[in-house]
């Protein structure tokens, strides 16, 4: 996965989404991953560390590695860390099929916001799972962009978000994975696969998903991709621009918003 | 609503889908729901009864009174509820926009998958309001047919619960009403809204959802219309069959099933 084929790109703003996304969403995704003192924790994917200093947060005495294939994720997720004075975390540059770890390294690993943009995760999951001492767990937690919808009811909404699946899709990604988790796991020689999704519910009451999901969040990560599909004709600039106003409208005050993440536990 | 304008139908499979989906969905959508022993409880279109069994066993001390449009429908309600001998419901025949009770009559109103099938589901909610005493509190159970999605994904299986969600809206219903509660509820002048959705997950670790929900309850609910769809030409009888099987196919090992209920409580 080279740095280029990363769908929603590496701006600063990119950046900004990322950060806003893991605060409105750190309970709801992470409240019940907590692993024991001692434990050693790989992280496999940990990007610009924005899920990598709730981790290590919500356990503080475990032994953390978090590795990423991007060396620039990679500082960038040092530095967050050093930052917030974090000290039980090692990053390591290594690509998720073939990472440089003896068998059994690992008591927990833990994937998230990666397996959607892989061309093979199940491969990815069997490279992983040798990784695992026996009886060690994996966590893996995927969105699915399918499983957004949103009242007012909007065609070109409906096409803009369409449209940030098939740009995945053409770089080899799967932005409708985490419904696809259950079989993947499985599949891949997991035992025990629990799925658990997290379905965010967004209406004016929860002002704060309204901004920190609705738009800083889901209708940001929409409209981040318009470049490419204006440059492929995917939609017309018109239809386009309604759509993310259509997606911006569902945080008006008789606004509704609706998106499912999915977050897995199993064990080797 | 005439008898004729639901869109299920009224046959005895219909029937046995309700109870099948009533015994599955019961601790989902009901376990919060008890009223306290004395309180006066109104069930707003209580149709055969499924639904009507659970409120009264969850809360035994209330003193229920259901009602529905079908005269019909109140006769096979009765039965089922003295054959359950339970005894703290009362059943009336009425219309859920004049119904003949006294303002303040209720303690509670209880309304669960009706609304759907109304053309003004806010003016049912504005009549119905002033029959709770003040404080008196509302809770709302629906459905929202277009928060189905599964894998393996399937062009026929959406395009055949399109039809449904189209034939409800023909005879002016509205199988997305789900997601659209908040706005409605409000609208309708009620305060304190709260709208938790319940989401029915159905992978093959959950065989007993699988049969229950996945086949029983929502395919063969939408299989229900199959007659209407071809008889409107609304599919090709070779794609309505490829869709069906296609949504049988998401109980299979490798199939997943995703549903949202949305229930809401509010106060008058």
């Amino acid at each position: 996965m080279a740095d280029t084929r990363y769908v929603h790109g590496y701006s600063s703003r990119e950046s900004e989404r990322l950060a806003d996304q893991a605060q409105t969403l750190t309970n709801l995704l992470h409240h019940d991953t907590r692993y024991p003192p001692g434990s050693r924790v790989l992280e496999a994917g940990c990007g610009i560390g924005a899920q990598t200093v709730i981790l290590a947060r919500n356990s503080p005495g475990a032994i953390i590695t978090s590795v990423d294939i991007s060396e620039d994720s990679l500082k960038r997720a040092e530095e967050k860390i050093r930052q917030d004075g974090i000290t039980n975390v090692t990053f390591r540059q290594g690509d998720i099929f073939r990472l440089p770890f003896e068998k059994g390294s690992f008591d927990h690993i833990f994937v998230c916001f990666v397996l959607e943009h892989l061309a093979d995760p199940r491969r990815a999951l069997e490279q992983l799972r040798p990784l695992l001492k026996d009886g060690g767990t994996l966590t893996v937690i995927e969105g699915d962009h399918g499983s957004a919808y949103f009242h007012p009811e909007n065609e070109d909404a409906h096409r803009a978000v369409q449209c940030l699946v098939e740009l995945q899709r053409k770089i080899g990604g799967n932005a409708l994975i985490g419904r696809q988790l259950y079989p993947l796991v499985t599949g891949a020689g997991y035992t025990d696969v629990q799925v658990s999704p997290r379905m965010v519910y967004v209406d004016a009451s929860r002002p704060a998903l309204v901004e920190g999901f609705t738009k800083l969040t889901f209708t940001a990560m929409v409209e981040g991709v318009g470049p490419e599909v204006l440059k492929q004709g995917l939609m017309s600039p018109e239809t386009w621009k309604e759509g993310i106003a259509a997606l911006n409208g569902n945080a008006e005050p008789d606004g509704v918003f609706c998106y499912t993440f999915f977050k897995v536990t199993a064990r080797k």
